[in-house]
C-alpha cells in the first residue's frame, strides 16, 4: 500500500498559527520532516509520529533537498502518511514546488497545505499592513538571498509603488538598501526590519532605508526587511496591538 | 468594562484552513461581523455568538466601511468580545489597517490574525507555486481593481522578472494583459485564472497572457490572475493533488 504526503505550510513560528488541516495532518501523521516548529511543538501536535529535523542548524542544512526528496518517496513507498512541515507557507521560497513534483514523478498521492506566509504575517504582527488604501495597492516578496535574484525585479520596480518584502535577506539589506536608493528611492523612504515574528522574540526595529545597512543582526533570528510608506503605520498600531495572551482570557 | 475586537483572516473559504487563533476566537466570540465564510460556517465555529454578514451581496456593499467601523468600537464599548472576520488575510486589500486605526483612535484594544492569503493559496491550491527554484524567486500582489492602482507598478515591472498575482482583478482582466503585451511581456507568457479557490466550486482556467481578456467569468465566483512561468507546473501538479477528503481518510 503507498502512503501519503501532506506538503504543510507551518506558518511563521507561533503554533497557534497552524491552520486546523495542518493540525489534522500533524495528528494522524506517522512521519514529520520539519524545517519549522521546535522539536517539544511538533511532539505535542504529532503525537503518534517518528520526527525528524531537517531544516538549518549552526548555518548548514541537515539534509540536502535531494535527500529530503527521496526521504519523502521512500517514506510514502513503506505506506506512511507523512507530513513535510515547512516554515510559512510551503510554495513561499520553500521549495515545495520541488518536492512536489519529486512526488508527481514517482507517483506518490500527495496534498498541498497552504500556510500564513510570514512574508505577510511577519509585517503585521509588526503593526504593518502591507497593502493600505492610500498607501500601498499591493506588495511583493522576493529572496534578498542573492543580488542574481533581486536586482532585476527591484531595477525596474518604480520607487515606492509597492511595499517590498524581502525574506532571506538579512545579509543584503545594506547591498539591498544602496541599490534602491541608486535607483532613484528615497533614502528617507520608511523601512523595518523584523526578526523572529509571532515567536516570543520578536523584535522590530523601524527606520529610514538609509539606515537599514547599519542594523544590527538579532542573533539567529530569521528576519524580514519591509520598505514603504506602510511602516509608517506602525508607529500607530504597534503600541496598541494586544498581545494574544491577554486576547485568549 | 470595555471589549475586545479581533481582526482575523478566515483564510481563502475553506473553513479547514483558519488557524487555531482564528478558530478560539470565534468559539468565545459574542459577535461576529463577517465577509468572508458562509452563515452557516460561521454559526457552527462561532455558537455563541450573534452574526451579521457585512460584505458583498448582489454587488453592493451591505455596509460601507465607516459604518463597520462604528459598528466595531460601539460593541466593544457595550464589553462585546467582537471577532471581524476577513476573506484570506486581513492587511491584504482587506481594509484591516483602516479597521485597526479606527479602533486605536477609539481606544479599543485588539489584536491581528493573521490569515492564509488567497493570493498564495488560491495559485497553489491549483497547482501554481508562486515561487520556484529557476523559474521565479518572487511574486507581487497587486489590486487590479483600478487601472489607477495597478498601471504605475506594471509600468515598471520587468516582463515574466516576478510572479505577478492580480487580486479582484477579474473586470480588468483584458486591460490587464493588453497593458503587459504592450509593456514587452510575451503575449505566450503562461497565464491562469483561478475561481473559488479553495471552495467546492473551485476551478481553473490556464493559457496564455493573450488569451486571458476572452475567458468568460464563473458567475459571482471571486477570481484571481495569475501570470508566469510558474503556471506552466500546473500541468504537471493540478492533476497530481489530491483531494482533501482523499487526504483526510
Amino acid at each position: 500500500m503507498t502512503g501519503f504526503v501532506s506538503l504543510v505550510g507551518a506558518g511563521p513560528g507561533d503554533p497557534d498559527l497552524l491552520t486546523r488541516r495542518a493540525l489534522d495532518r500533524l495528528a494522524k501523521a506517522e512521519l514529520v520532516l520539519h524545517d519549522a516548529l521546535g522539536p517539544a511543538d511538533v511532539g505535542a501536535l504529532a503525537p503518534q509520529a517518528r520526527r525528524f529535523f531537517v531544516g538549518k542548524r549552526c548555518g548548514r542544512h541537515a539534509l540536502d533537498q535531494d535527500s529530503i526528496n527521496q526521504l519523502l518517496v521512500r517514506s510514502a513507498r513503506r505506506g506512511l502518511r507523512v507530513v513535510r512541515l515547512k516554515g510559512g507557507d510551503p510554495f513561499v521560497l520553500g521549495r515545495g514546488g520541488e518536492e512536489a513534483l519529486a512526488l508527481v514523478a514517482a507517483g506518490i498521492p500527495f496534498e498541498i497545505v497552504p500556510g500564513v506566509s510570514s512574508s505577510i504575517a511577519g509585517p503585521a504582527l509588526a503593526g504593518i499592513p502591507v497593502t493600505h488604501r492610500g498607501l500601498s495597492a499591493g506588495f511583493a516578496v522576493i529572496s534578498g538571498h542573492q543580488p542574481a535574484t533581486w536586482q532585476p525585479v527591484l531595477a525596474g520596480l518604480p520607487p515606492a509603488s509597492i511595499t517590498l518584502v524581502v525574506l532571506m535577506g538579512l545579509g543584503q539589506r545594506a547591498a539591498i538598501a544602496d541599490f534602491l536608493i541608486g535607483k532613484g528611492w528615497s533614502p528617507s523612504t520608511p523601512a523595518a526590519l523584523v526578526f523572529g515574528a509571532s515567536t516570543p522574540a520578536q523584535r522590530t526595529w523601524t527606520g529610514s532605508l538609509a539606515e537599514v545597512g547599519a542594523v544590527a543582526e538579532e542573533g539567529d533570528l530569521p528576519g524580514l526587511l519591509v520598505v514603504g510608506p506602510v511602516v509608517e503605520l506602525s508607529a500607530v498600531l504597534a503600541p496598541a496591538l494586544a498581545a494574544p495572551a491577554a486576547a485568549a482570557r
